[in-house]
């Protein structure tokens, strides 16, 4: 008997006393691992993760955070021939696994990345801009996102049980939001060793990730309102979550990826000697077969105009028929085994439901065909393409969760789009087309139904990752059917996990709450040049106010002469005159900011390493020859870079004139030294 | 008999054959109108509004939709006499009329403002930056949101009939989503008039706005996906719509608005003679008298130091016994009535149940105390201070939505933290302190509690809009127990009502879907210098490829000798060679873009009006003497500006040096006429 999986529960392993049912290999039949419902307390893995991971991890910033996803990533990178070995037990060719294991991995590596990239070196994410409330500036407002003082468990499917996993767990633990992972039974061996190797390495803080091996039953009672249920499945499922006392009366918030009719549409305008022609049919084989074609993202629903309905349904045909079926350890096979026996079955019956509106043209319904392996024990199935008659139901309702198809056929682009839309909200469509008003036409057409809409044509071709391969960057999850949740998509997957709140004060308090110079708010004039402070010293609201200099006709002159910007109201007092916004001559808005940098430069070698860029620079009155201009520099924000001697720090400058108007406002980004003199200017 | 409200439904006025019941005035008893639960064919609305309203909606840009919702604003404003002289029978003062009328008329005011300055003209909403998903660049990702066909159902509480129907209006239909109605019964009359206001007018396109002046029935029953239903009222309610099955498995979207147990926070930092216990004491009795109390987001938990119970105690005593109560016809009212008799017995209930755990301080439970009115037949109340007893559950459990707050007592501001908690998730809370630690510790603490945080001080206490007013530039909504939803916030509250896609493609096709132009695809050199083409002229890709120019070690110098800014990486070669980014003198950031303007500008008169802007500079590749540059600048974005005969272009600049390595990247935005020569010119 091989060996009860276990649960990794407020810190410790658990294994339940009885023996469990066992789980078998996708392609042989043997037992692989047995599994029990019966699992730890299940409340107390809540409060672990509230008491001990949640404090834990918010005691971090984004930038701590993102880190501790990369060194994960390294480390399962490393461990994960481990990891593939077994993968194959779940009916896994090598290429599935890329999917589930690498797939997994490299989402860590994105959210490390954009982690350290697009959100502050801090606790809270600031929310769009400082909103005025009052005229005299004294009450503004500023929206934030908060982490949650609770849990996030996730419910996975049995088809990527590592990717499921960590494509869940890298934005919630950047949001700081401890995570219980429940996964499916049938492959929750393949999880099991994934979290065996995140927790040996002691990468993520204790409590930061618990494992449930087991039923979820309890787990949704033990759930209050800063905790989160993501759920992977199938609707029936969704649809008993949905139902649970805490998430109907308790403000548990649900989250929903569930059944998806995804569609794949030919574009009118492909002819089948055109590259897009090609790129489409091989892109609907790639999804049937991949994974055998136990994908939420997979295209059920092949789209093509009426015409062109029989040459895709060959060319289908064709590129299947090359397809090898059977035991994914035999490296010929291209297309392994469904998950067990059980699913086949399912599939099985939902492909006999669309048989009521559509006839199978590809493959046999019954399963008869080349298989490399145990035919008998291992749960292989034949890919099978259908054409439904025009008008049925059953398409745009039935998933067969494994290797099938269906042809529909479309007359006018509009049809194309309505049929798209029977599908009642998909996770991800595709369109083929080199035309770019019939790409606009189904995209836009196709935006209120998806989640994901990619448009294949000879250009993308090659860099392309497919209509099926969620992207770590882009937004997973999908309208209506689909479930209406949302993952993934690079930061707004982490503010899926956090509490938006608008905070209403004067510039002072908010500065306090926010840890960033708000406009209004004190500024402190040291008598220290702040560009002679390194990032040690530096604190938000220190500020330079420089010097006056009065910008001369001379100077605008000769700006114009030296740079080539010669434009006519610069130059030409004229046609200036004429000109509806200056009426006369004004200075370059690049003159203005120049200037200003040489009123508030501190030239010296010094802790600020280099300018690297500006922002949101807007010129908001003329400067006229003769006008005198100041600025106000003052620090914004400070965002030490871990792992380099230096930081970024973002200021806020005010050009203003003579009358104290505005002239330019704009934020100066610059690189200062953490401390100076640096460490290696004193080896110097 | 009064007249029977009527219903605006499918384009025409409906009014049910029967009696219905009527409504009474809240301060004399007198009929006010009657209602009817029977209203129009309720699927035949929500066709009209997807068939009709919605298509007239989407049609127009979000420009022409903000100009619609401005004109309607001036359109209301202009008759809102009438809406006041009707708005005494709901038992508002004055002062609360204005939240109502005014606070409505100003939320379209503030969506007709931010959706021309912070939305496209145009169809579709870009959501962050362009994904590169690919090293070559052919495949790149972009979140855009996109007008859902459906319609958006606003289902509306008894107290704001006016507010509550503008501020879910207006959001709504600059979304392109056509809306449908439903206030509550007893203040419907209301509601009924400021939408025939509405119809009257003709400013909206037909069906864009529904009034259903009845029951609900059946009007979930027919919503599918692309619908969604708004919610105010109570947690009851709430739950009922939650159990639709349209809802639970038919995908509606539901955002709830519910019971809120808000509370303030006197900070332990503040004394009775400071400036913020005044404001603190003013601010509950405000909320708790406003409205006479019936506000979602009033304060029912006076959260205060131990120390300070009795202080606080009394000067709210002091306050309230000041505060005039009767028929708002009398001028010396300061609290009118409430909506109702039995809206009053509903209060007197819920202050039952608080006196569990809280005794009575101020006010008579009872009701007695001087009335200026009908004190039999007016809805008056007294208003009533509670103090609950140290750990009691009443307080965050039960909202007694009239004028009754509960004062409760803290020991640290972790303890005052998690009172606050125990409301398991409110609209708004605030804090009165002067201390920044104490506003930075509460508000991150009720952060993931709270949609909205309040700090007050003497700093914004002039220009503060007070605890209990939603904006409509901030986010209106709460987690947990008030419903979980979100309203309002500027944009974002127009983006609720939108479905988000990631959009995958090529850069052609990225762009002809967006209408933005997208980094990698097309450039047209037509040979006319774009700066020549008027906005009529002016086409996506458009692009001005420059000459290339040496940047010597002179321009350094002069530029560095004439600006002042002579940083030392620009002057000073050996301390430039230390620098560890640079290795030796650079041309000044400045001086690339002044440069790159020199090469980009076409000098003589012409449609381009003026630069009035830059974002997102990025300096990626230091420029040496000796380096040669050249620019690239292409027409990314094109906004006509409807009343002004010129529009904003916004273009792509790319400089870069010699091996074809970008130096500096960024977005110029310029003012360009719609015709040229400009009508104004030709005079000339």
């Amino acid at each position: 008997m091989s060996a009860l999986l276990e649960s990794y529960a407020a810190g410790r392993w658990f294994r339940d006393a009885g023996d469990g049912e066992p789980l078998l290999d996708a392609a042989t039949g043997e037992e692989v691992a047995r599994f029990s419902r019966r699992g730890p307390d299940v409340a107390a893995m809540v409060r672990h993760g509230r008491e001990v991971g949640g404090p834990a991890l918010r005691a971090l910033t984004f930038h701590e955070r993102a880190a501790l996803l990369k060194a994960l990533a390294k480390h399962l990178m490393a461990g994960k021939e481990e990891l593939y070995a077994l993968s194959v037990r779940t009916g896994a060719t090598a290429r599935d696994t890329a999917v589930d294991v690498d797939g997994g991995i490299g989402t860590l590596f994105s959210y490390a990345s954009k982690g350290v990239r697009e959100l502050p070196n801090h606790t809270v994410v600031l929310d769009g801009g400082v909103e005025r409330l009052g005229k005299g500036g004294t009450f503004v407002g500023q929206h934030l996102y908060a982490s949650r003082p609770g849990v996030a468990v996730q419910i996975n499917a049995f088809n990527f049980p590592v990717w499921g996993m960590l494509e869940k767990l890298a934005p919630a633990f950047l949001a700081g939001l401890p995570s219980i992972v429940k996964p499916a039974g049938q492959t929750a061996y393949l999880t099991e060793l994934a979290v065996r190797q995140i927790v040996e390495s002691q990468i993520l803080p204790e409590g930061a990730l618990q494992l449930l091996a087991a039923g979820p039953d309890g787990l949704l009672d033990a759930l209050t309102v800063q905790d989160s249920v993501a759920f992977t499945g199938s609707a029936r499922t969704a649809g008993i979550l949905r139902r649970h006392p805490n998430v109907l009366d308790g403000s548990v918030a649900l989250g929903v990826e569930a059944d998806s009719l995804n569609c794949s549409i030919l574009g009118p305008d492909v002819r089948p000697d055109d590259p897009e022609f090609e790129l489409f049919v091989k892109g609907v084989v790639t999804e049937m077969t991949v994974k055998a074609g136990q994908k939420c993202t997979a295209i059920r629903r092949v789209i093509v105009p009426e015409a062109m309905a029989d040459q895709v349904t060959e060319a289908l045909a064709a590129r299947l028929a090359k397809v090898t079926i059977g035991d994914p350890r035999n490296p010929d096979v291209r297309m392994g085994a469904l998950a067990s026996l059980d699913q086949r079955d399912e599939v099985r019956k939902a492909v006999e439901a669309l048989r009521a509106g559509a006839a199978v043209v590809v493959g046999d319904p019954a399963g008869a065909g080349p298989v490399m392996g145990d035919a008998e024990r291992g749960a292989f199935m034949t890919p099978l393409v259908l054409r439904a008659r025009p008008g049925t139901a059953e398409p745009h309702d039935v998933e067969a969760f494994g290797p099938v198809s269906t042809v529909l056929t479309y007359g006018g682009l509009e049809e194309a789009v309505a049929l798209a839309a029977r599908g009642k909200g998909s996770l991800a469509a595709s369109v083929a087309t080199g035309d770019p008003d019939v790409a606009r036409t189904v995209v836009l057409g196709l935006a209120p139904w998806h989640g994901r809409v990619l448009v294949l044509d000879r250009d993308d071709a090659k860099e392309s990752t497919g209509h099926g391969s969620p992207l770590p960057v882009l937004v997973h999850g999908g309208p209506g059917r689909a479930g209406g949740g949302e993952e993934l998509g690079g930061i707004r997957g982490v503010l899926h996990h956090m509490q938006r709140t608008a905070v209403q004060a004067s510039p002072d308090k908010l500065t306090a709450v926010t840890g960033q110079w708000t406009a209004g708010a004190a500024r402190t004039e040291s008598g220290v040049h702040p560009f002679r402070k390194s990032l040690a010293d530096l604190r938000i609201g220190d500020t330079i106010a420089s010097a006056p200099r009065t910008v001369t006709l001379e100077d605008i002159g000769h700006f114009a002469e030296f740079t080539g910007d010669t434009f006519y109201a610069h130059t030409d007092p004229e046609a200036a005159a004429r000109n509806p916004l200056f009426g006369g001559i004004v200075a370059h808005g690049y003159l203005v900011v120049s200037l200003a940098a040489g009123l508030f430069v501190d030239p010296a070698p010094g802790p600020v390493l280099a300018n690297f860029g500006v922002d949101a620079l807007r010129f908001l009155t003329p400067v006229k020859a003769g006008d005198t201009i100041e600025v106000a520099l003052t620090v914004k924000q400070i965002t030490p870079r871990a792992g380099a001697d230096y930081g970024e720090v973002r200021w806020d400058a005010v050009v203003s004139n003579q009358d104290g108007r505005p002239v330019a406002t704009y934020d100066v980004l610059t690189l200062v030294a953490k401390t100076w003199p640096a460490p290696s200017a004193t080896e110097d």
